[in-house]
């Protein structure tokens, strides 16, 4: 809009909410994008950017054909045009419900799901359904910052409990057992884990089941990179100990099928017992879901056939692909003194590393690493206070592993050039 | 999930969110839903549908192929599986900038467009923005249930300002300045009008302008209708009185090009004085999209074909027909003595029918009626005072227009039988 300026003297009686100012000023865009804005222009050199999980735009990580087809025959069939649903058209909610279960014990239901805007749409949903005066959540630290912003945003209570990088960034359960009162309403795990890259064992997962049991909440599992996996644990979902706790996982296609900007997710309930029906959850799921934007329904047209027809290959070729730049990750990184990985990523896109700035010269804090980083060598890398470890980075290796090595190795050049003098 | 039963004598520590499930009791969804459960299945006749705005179910209104592809060119092109600038891809916002201007009196930039997903998400967004402790907002009565839903659920406190049936639902504007106080953030109009049929004159539109700047308010108008006109008054955008009051548009392709399950849509600040700039309110905006979930990115990557490259054949055959059946709704409801049309619909998909009682017999309000019209005759209509009118009908007159023939010869039959016997 041409810029006119306010010559009159008249005063306007609105605001704005200065709240969502504030709460959306630390979200990891808004963070990342400050920190790109350091990177110099001049620089011939590509942008390196390890600060978010979004392979999409490498090559080797294009999705199947499987997926783009569904997409196009369900537009080119003009049956999804209309409304649909809001929680989700029929044969989308079949579907997950169908690949969901081959790795459960029991069989899902349609009815057991919620199709959502990606899985943070999902997040959105059952935050807000857990949001009653008083009530708390435990979120795991380091965690994805959209569980805390959006926790903010309905004044539930959020109580952060660590993932113990010494124990392969497994839950500190005794902490998890002290942070729980009668408040508490759930605890929430992200396997596999974003940001640490470990995958929980089936025994782990377990114990975690237990201890809600034992502490009367319910689970929410974040599973949006199930499968993608490549170490010795494989990938299980939180819902096998759907009959010790209820268990409500989210997930989506964002991060198997590489298509985050497509935006289809899902809120499922893994609960044999029908425990969260006789609390009223699934009601409240049900009345939340109601009143929010359902996805596209031409997108949830294209479901089934994304789920059923895409082949093993499409899936084989993405975790190669993960397994190599993860090794690339780990073997770069351990020639770097100043920052250290506590052990080599087993899953998801993500390491945690952290900064050991008594080895550097004129770096503040993770903060500022990051930004003279992007300004020296446009590599991007993620604070990692913005996801609750202060000076520890996170890094995505979800990149071409050209890139990787390129990105790392102008990241060795940038820490031997601020070395400490010894 | 197979229906296990709590044996269990387990307590468990978490509850919904109560007040979320109340909400959404009332959404215009779920009271239609209702209705519909009434419809006797051995009826052989087909369901005529006119309670909700959906008319791409129907051959006539198919959208044209630009739309569609243009979803496929973008998917096809793999340029748009990644996640996007929460505010919208450069390219559709700067599509959506021009294809308003061309009916403002200056040019919007790329920066007044915030893409959202639908108008749904646009009225979110512009409401959580707007809610402040003890703010309020003027909303039209009848109007659209959303506004109210989302109000509620931001604590915004809803005022109703009423449009009047013997003034063609111009807004009653002593109204307005008698329910304004000081924390009135802004006033909602609809336009052309859901539910109404009406559209405002370009006098109008100023003196509401004029109001809200005498009352230092902002204008929201809704104009997902756009160009959906077909009588005397041509649609004018709230926009071009930007200069006296500034004004938030918001706005889809779902109407004009009968794609709502497309979930596109755009809000657009109208404000060539920099007012919402200057008092917080853009970056307000700013940092609620950036913790929303933003429509898909491919879909945006088709925006700016489907904006630039649609010819006119298509938006002439969509007014036509629209025409056509507004013409056949008001001839078919004038031959029925118990309910009453104020004035001929000239813009949107719907119209106001007041449902004169006592000249029924058994009927005991306008819930009552349409319950009994599914049940009898397979034809849903909106109770009133869903919209905030009791003893009023919403009915939508967009359907191929053998179905609204056959549908209101239906309702014709139906309140013959049940007439008051003089």
């Amino acid at each position: 809009m041409e810029n006119g300026s306010s010559t009159t003297s008249k005063k306007w009686g609105f605001k704005g909410n200065e709240a969502l100012t504030k709460a959306s000023a630390n979200s990891i865009r808004t963070v990342l994008m400050n920190i790109m804005s350091k990177i110099d222009p001049q620089d011939p050199r590509p942008t390196i950017p390890l600060g978010h999980g979004d392979p999409s735009a490498f090559p080797c990580f294009r999705t199947t054909p499987v997926a783009e087809d569904a997409i196009c025959d369900a537009v080119r069939s003009a049956k999804f045009n209309g409304y649909a649903l809001q929680v989700g058209i029929p044969p989308a909610r079949r579907a997950i419900a169908e690949y969901l279960s081959k790795d459960l014990p029991y069989k899902l239901s349609a009815d057991d799901v919620y199709v959502t805007l990606g899985c943070a749409q999902a997040i959105e949903v059952i935050l807000t359904v857990l949001s009653r005066p008083n009530a708390n959540i435990l979120l795991p630290r380091p965690g994805f910052f959209l569980y805390d912003i959006r926790a903010a945003y309905t004044q539930l209570e959020v109580r952060h409990f660590d993932l113990l990088p010494e124990k392969g960034w497994e839950v500190d359960l005794d902490a998890v057992e002290a942070l729980a009162d009668e408040n508490t309403a759930a605890i929430v795990i992200i396997n596999p884990g974003n940001p640490c890259g470990n995958v929980f064992t089936h025994e782990h997962l377990k114990k975690v089941a237990e201890t809600a049991r034992k502490l009367g909440i319910l689970v929410i599992s974040d599973e949006v990179y199930d499968h993608l996996t490549f170490g010795s644990n494989p990938f299980v979902p939180m819902g096998v100990f759907g009959s010790i706790a209820p268990v409500i996982t989210v997930g989506s296609i964002s991060k198997r099928w590489i298509v985050p900007g497509w935006r289809l997710g899902w809120l499922v309930t893994n609960d044999p017992n029908g425990i969260l029906e006789e609390y009223g959850i699934v009601d409240c799921i049900k009345g939340c879901v109601n009143i929010s934007t359902d996805p596209p329904t031409f997108i949830q047209g294209a479901v089934p056939d994304i789920l059923e027809k895409t082949k093993d290959d499409h899936f084989s070729k993405i975790v190669n692909i993960l397994r190599e730049v993860a090794d690339i990750c780990y073997s770069k990184i351990k020639e770097i003194p100043q920052i250290t990985l506590p052990s080599k990523p087993e899953g998801s896109m993500f390491v945690m590393v952290k900064l050991n700035l008594s080895l550097l010269e004129n770096i503040e804090d993770d903060i500022d690493f990051c930004a003279q980083l992007a300004k020296e060598e446009s590599v991007v890398f993620l604070p990692g206070v913005i996801v609750g470890l202060k000076n520890w980075l996170r890094i995505t290796f979800a990149v071409d592993p050209e890139s990787l090595e390129d990105g790392l190795g102008r990241v060795k050049a940038f820490c031997e050039r601020h070395a400490k003098k010894q």
